[in-house]
């Protein structure tokens, strides 16, 4: 499960910061007609004249977001960019570039950034963007990863957080909670490691909540799938801090409630039986755990027709008037309030 | 000299990461008509249907790229914005938006944090630049900056690195090695300051140098400036690592090769003053010293009577063929070659 720490050592004081940013992205070309001008300039040029430009930007640190003992640097390139896809794609709008900066430190080898830009070109080339820009420099302490995602829509295709009307339907995309339950494996085979290197563990009936959190990916089949249903959500959001988290954002900006209904909540057979094996209420995973990437959004209950029985869609609940407050109704029918407490007593990610 | 640590903190984990960000960005207004949607959605949007668009990103690093024992907080957020837009001037574009993401660790109190970012908002205001998202988050160690900054200039205004000519005029804005001149004088001061902490230093013969160091100037203004005299560069680049650096990356891009010309190098007579000080070579200073934000380019000789005179603008040097290499011609009319080893052996910034 760990990492190979590679045989191989480069330092990077061998190439210097020039050499270095050529030698990593000497195999990306841009394959986007608006990208006019990538990397190897003061700045990047784009050409985007027929459409609105979605911009986007998170920052990854090592230590905060991600722990280098059980994530591979491949698999961690391709999130940082996922995480910044789904922002996009939750503007109903398609990604074109990146920009990608990184700092290490010392301890890092060439192979290591090797390893990393190649979980990068693997996700820009899997999802149609152009790496155009960035900074490489060095930490004084770990890694860090900071990218900047754009992309373009019709002004009539956007969706803001802000659209939701009382009656809306919540639908999400997917299901949730697998990337948090991946998490806890991950870091229970750690504590393993820790007292016996020579473990081998069985981590295969896990695979799909490893892989959630390891190497997600953003949904950006559900712009066009919406635009050929013919639907157009009324507000949306990405999941990445846990659903109450997004509700609490869509039901603030749009000046709503919301009632979420707990038997909705679309989880995977592997979350159930790993929720119950680490002894965590599932719903309490699902709603605070996070990292899910998937889309978040309402639309008119009229348009119900269009969605129903769509496979990658699920209606959680729906939208109420502000003064009703925003509430998850329990399987046995209680009313129990949603708070951003609930989300910050069980996030570990970011404060 | 040293910044007062703020007698009033308070913590981070109070206000939370959302709290945090809402804080910082309220008192942030968009005036660009090209900003659609600014903080506050999953992405921000922008509307630059007419122009083609300029995209370029830095990373600043503690105890890499910023020592805050000297620096104050205002100053860095400032300086943190003119580095990003240096870029975009240096495309001959005009700068509309940024992006700010930010890491600290928890040893920064909030009252830290609105001292950074009151160097940002005045750094916007001042260069009518949009802040229109970014990310906040902990980190482990120190303090990190990551700026994204947005411009937008007609595709036949654009310069690029890579259009020089052989014959073309060298020319460059300003004068060079002031920053790093005021960056001696402050580590000279913090060593000072570590040995008797109540030395209380006149540092007023040094406020040129120390002002350029802590609080640069990016050129907005020559952007207008060619534009009114009528003269488009044939390339350009930003002075970020010094003159030796990018002198060699015009050549390179443009495939031509370069006279450099000592005498006519501009510097202030502080940097000659201090430079005799600290006994250092103040050629090798404007060469290698670096963060001077001023811009470099090259223009036909034919324009060289629209320039002739204008005290913004020196011409340096000429291009060459590029079989003729790149040379310092000495002021006792030695020529010695540029190469890049002379900056990497000077800079303490980058590798």
């Amino acid at each position: 499960m760990l990492d190979d720490k590679n045989p191989k050592r480069t330092s990077l004081e061998e190439l210097g910061e020039f050499g270095l940013i050529k030698h990593l992205t000497k195999d990306f070309t841009t394959k986007q007609k608006s990208t006019l001008k990538g990397i190897g300039d003061d700045a990047a040029v784009l050409d985007i004249t027929d459409k609105k430009i979605v911009v986007s930007t998170d920052l990854l640190i090592e230590g905060v977001h991600f722990d280098l003992s059980y994530v591979p640097l491949k698999h961690l390139g391709y999130k940082a960019v996922m995480v910044n896809l789904s922002d996009i794609y939750a503007m109903n709008a398609i990604a074109t570039q990146i920009t990608v900066s990184i700092a290490v430190s010392n301890r890092f080898p060439l192979e290591a950034l090797e390893e990393l830009y190649s979980g990068i070109a693997l996700a820009a080339k899997t999802y149609n963007v152009d790496l155009i820009g960035g900074d490489t420099t060095s930490s004084t302490k770990g890694m860090l990863i900071s990218i900047t995602a754009i992309g373009q829509a019709k002004e009539e295709d956007l969706v803001y957080r802000n659209g939701a009307k009382p009656n809306d339907l919540l639908v999400v995309t997917g299901d949730l909670g697998a990337a948090y339950m991946g998490l806890q494996v991950l870091e229970r085979e750690k504590e393993v490691f820790k007292v016996n290197p020579n473990s081998n563990p069985d981590l295969s009936m896990y695979t799909y909540v490893v892989e959630r959190q390891l190497k997600p990916e953003a949904r950006k089949d559900v712009v066009p799938l919406l635009d050929a249903l013919g639907v157009k959500p009324t507000s949306m959001i990405d999941i990445s801090d846990g659903l109450s988290s997004e509700i609490l954002h869509l039901c603030e900006e749009s000046n709503v409630g919301c009632n979420l209904f707990e038997d909705k909540i679309p989880l995977d057979p592997t979350v159930i039986s790993s929720c119950e094996e680490f002894k965590i209420n599932s719903t309490t995973v699902a709603l605070g755990g996070g990292e899910d990437y998937e889309l978040l959004f309402t639309i008119d209950q009229k348009e119900f027709p269009k969605i129903k029985g769509n496979p990658n869609l699920t209606v959680i609940g729906h939208m109420t008037d502000k003064n009703e407050g925003v509430h998850l109704i329990s399987r046995n029918n209680t009313k129990i309030p949603i708070t951003a407490q609930g989300w910050n007593g069980l996030s570990k990610e970011e404060q």
